[in-house]
């Protein structure tokens, strides 16, 4: 049975008080639209279109980078969720299976609850959740799994409000029968605007049958407000720590370590207090991360160790036992096996070989104010501290650098490099030096 | 109505376990007594006094820095809060007015509660709550607003006990009365200390007339040990998150982002986890601050990105779009627009003109063992790798150092300085140099 | 009365999910395993016999590292608590006095427990505690403190079950009685191990006396998940907190603070948000640790001023006043009395003489590739800013060193070491430089 996944990312999400379209607002590191989307996604979906309206460009942008196979459909006036999927079955009309109807601002769907939906056979699907506190949303009235009907809080009756499992607002439904329900919806209420709930009154109204799949609360919590996000936030970090404990991570302090969406640490990594992982990290067993770290689109291979204090960029690949140390920096760059890099250094735009160890202070000089270079160092090599290599350059194997040197031309295998000036000791000086600014500064307070 | 500020701020704070005088303690990064006293301020006081007398001359001091309009009164033993309120009398025989008296240990009181305070018309105003835990607080007996008695907790009834409105100590009264009433008040307790607390009764047997204003029971949270100190933080951070996410602040963890007192966080405003905040601290809106920063009195303007691992120091004034990477520091500079710094930099005492970007490594030496200098760049500069600003020194517009460059003498525009040795590779040095080292190595070991 | 130690450490952990023994696995930077050992050393054992047998040769390394006094003993197949117990008593069969069991899993016993323990006359001590909920642990059935049996969960009657005293499996015993129990135990149940506990039923049918001593339930808290260690971690750092609360040191956010098992912080300490105490740190009274420091096996004297951002590491001794600014590490180095290293330096294997300024980017080039050097810094040096220290080399009191100098030989006391080019401007080459690259970036472009 083909698949079509529909997600809702049209809204402004005015309570969120920002100028950011509130799917494009970051949790777990990705676009809160990428959650709804990779749960989607799992389906195996043939088509995917994602409905945007507020900040549509901006949306646009990051539904193809997130989800290149995607289209987007213009809701261009925001007129209500069966006007959104419209606009979507505009966008597929040679289309024939099941489409399942998400939103972009309720990232914790489960994949699995997905799942459920499209095999469930009813005409119509309505994904439920028995609430903790129902308040004011939508009552689902069911005989066993099969949904009666749907009753707005406003309209529904002391008995039915006493009713505890609600609508989330999630369907999934034939595409045609879908296409041709939304199309006949009303807008005859009080916000004037077309309801896709009201669908399953219409179909049950046909014949069409109707059925509840349940999920957990959690799983169709909406954000709607900047504290909101905060807490989906929480919520996505201790289900991300209570998981990577289970597989056999180490954390010191799991609440100062943020996981992104897409994080992959292996068993037996220990993970310090206060890591940050921005998107795109993978690390193999055994690998030990210090306190303060920040990683973002790394891989860093089993043994090598990291930090304190290091930052490891996009494009950052180290090989087994590398060890990058305090107030490091790595950026697109390729560490061999055993590579150290001890101290307040900058790596960028570089390859580097086995074993080779860089000294305190290196600098790649990778920019030259216009073009990005790349710099090459090969295996055993050793670059003295304070190095500075203006790329494009190249140092061969077995090479050492003399500690203060500027290297702008290559450096064969084998060869020292030199680079700085000669020593001068000038006796006295030092002395005589600062007795005349003691003498200046004595002055001036005399002259005050 | 003129009004008059007294804040107490004499007592030891013996249960703090510390050298350092109570209500100089830092909450929100600013001493306790900066919290009364700015919420006092709102009521724009014709005079401020501060009742000094444990560590007399620090917390003076600190008075004079942080509210330089105010005067202290020295209470030189502790005989009670009306023998403290009598020595600030002391000092403002001539005014006449309002007279509020606040604790500096007392920081959670709120500017409106004051107002309402000082509205009151009452000939003696008393601020009450209603405790969740009334404990051994001593009972205000009220009929309505009006306030009957004060009664001890060791002095009441059964019937008073289970009352729950009680005192906060702070009081409201007309200046002349007030020190009037406190020249009579006698010391015949337990403690032998003169409390400010019975001019209530005295008052009432005058015929005056005493009311109570009531505010919530946090407002009137007084700190003794530093577990109530690190709860108060807890509490002032909560506030602090609170309010920035309602004004539109993004943030990934606001559990790891500790304000101060004055920060000013603008809307859109994106923060990492674990961004600190000094004193002085202004963010204008839809600029990020990534994970791991430190700031304290700096400025920073529109779409700059700062961090992770930065730290802007007093006198840092970023313009608009200003980049400030890893392992930087920046202290009394002024970046003009579109200035980068990306990495392991320190610029202090420097003026940096637009679209300048500023190599990694580079340092301005600003301090030459007594004196600091000035380093002036211009505009479209590109300062290269590792080079040392000898300060007082000048680099002008679209200027460009070399990497590995010690700048002593000023650069002029359009010129490009260098001030390094010239490379030269010495073939099968290294090697051989390894050799030895190596050859060495193992005789030791054989030795060993 | 001698007392000999035994604890077992010979488990696989199964359900930490992970390479590493069990008891390695760190608590507050120690290996588990280090906690019950430390509270048992407060006996002052005259023997301490740990019993390995899961990873031994590893676990064996580490006794001997944190506890070379101890022996370990092998249970080469886990085949219960009383087979482990006998491997270790044939490592003592000399000894006379009490032999108390305790479990490297069980980190938090308290030493006033065992005292107790010890001190109880019986034949058989065993330590119990009142669960909260007693689940399935054996339960003690006593009359007053006399233990009559152990009960199974599984062989209980209701009426047992009902009762919350529970068994934690530490023992005390004399050694000879100890040594018959535990060889004549049966390994006749459903998994065929020999239990330690099975002693209490053999003693008491042979006459001896039993006796429960009780301890908090917190104290018998076993780790065998990591979810488990994690919560164990934060039950280590709470009670650190508090400790260093009520001794008078001052936390922005307890919660960020993480301290190891030997940390010792003075009175007046002021301790940032962020600071991660490694093995080994003390800290003198009236320190300042600021926001974001990394500290480990180093000591800081009053006065002194830490960070943000600085990391300590082994052996770095600093005498009062000295101030360590941002991106500084100090490894294994002694700093002088008001010493200043104010930002972005490596002191690694340095000697640093009284009121001596270090400038920013300076390097101590203490390794050549093969051997590490040391670095000898008089009194009142001034290093200027990026000064490599090719160690070994000296630079004398009251030198000074040129920024962006390279020393390669020892510096005079008051001599001016300057070890770097002249600097030379060339008029308008940046301008015809940025010109060349902006038209072949512009030719790039066109040619896409």
């Amino acid at each position: 049975m083909a698949i079509a996944l529909v997600v809702l990312a049209a809204g402004q999400g005015t309570r969120m008080n920002s100028e950011l379209p509130k799917v494009l607002h970051r949790l777990g590191g990705a676009p809160l639209l990428a959650h709804a989307l990779a749960a989607g996604q799992r389906l195996d979906p043939e088509r995917v279109v994602v409905v945007v309206g507020h900040g549509a460009a901006e949306v646009q942008r990051t539904v193809s980078r997130i989800a290149p196979e995607a289209d987007c459909a213009l809701q261009a006036e925001q007129l209500g969720t069966g006007h959104a999927v419209a606009q979507a079955l505009l966008q597929m009309a040679s289309f024939e299976g099941k489409v399942v109807v998400l939103y972009g601002d309720t990232p914790f769907i489960r994949p699995e609850t997905l799942e459920n939906l499209v095999e469930c056979t009813a005409d119509v699907v309505v994904l439920g959740f028995e609430a903790a506190d129902p308040g004011r949303y939508g009552r689902l009235i069911v005989t066993g799994d099969r949904l009666e009907r749907i009753v707005e809080f406003k309209d529904a009756t002391e008995a039915e409000r006493a009713l505890t499992l609600c609508n989330s607002g999630v369907i999934c439904c034939d595409a045609s029968l879908l296409a041709r329900l939304v199309r006949a919806l009303g807008n005859d209420n009080a916000a004037g605007e077309y309801y896709l709930t009201d669908i399953v009154a219409a179909a049950r109204a046909e014949g069409y049958s109707a059925a509840v799949v349940r999920c957990a609360e959690e799983e169709t919590l909406g954000i709607n407000t900047r504290a909101e996000l905060a807490r989906a936030e929480a919520l996505f970090q201790a289900r991300s720590r209570t998981e990577a404990l289970e597989n056999g991570v180490t954390m010191v302090d799991p609440a100062t370590v943020w996981f992104a969406l897409d994080t992959w640490v292996g068993r037996d990594v220990v993970l310090g207090p206060n890591v940050v992982f921005g998107p795109g990290v993978t690390i193999e067993s055994g690998a030990t991360i210090e306190a303060f770290c920040h990683l973002e689109g790394c891989h860093i291979s089993r043994g090598a160790t990291i930090g304190p204090f290091a930052r490891l960029r996009p494009g950052a690949e180290l090989a087994e036992d590398v060890h990058i140390g305090n107030f490091v920096e790595v950026k697109n760059s390729i560490l061999g096996e055993g590579v150290k890099v001890g101290h307040l250094t900058y790596l960028g735009d570089a390859d580097v070989g086995e074993h080779t160890n860089i000294g305190a202070g290196t600098v790649t000089c990778n920019y030259d104010g216009v073009f990005k270079h790349r710099t090459t160092i090969g295996s055993n090599v050793f670059i003295g501290s304070d190095t500075m290599l203006v790329a494009p350059v190249t140092v061969g194997d077995g090479a050492l650098t003399g500690s203060g040197s500027t290297v702008t031309e290559d450096v064969p295998a084998g060869a020292l490099a030199l680079g700085r000036a000669k020593q001068v000791n000038r006796p006295g000086v030092a002395t005589k030096l600062f007795e005349i600014l003691r003498a200046k500064k004595a002055a001036q307070k005399k002259g005050v």
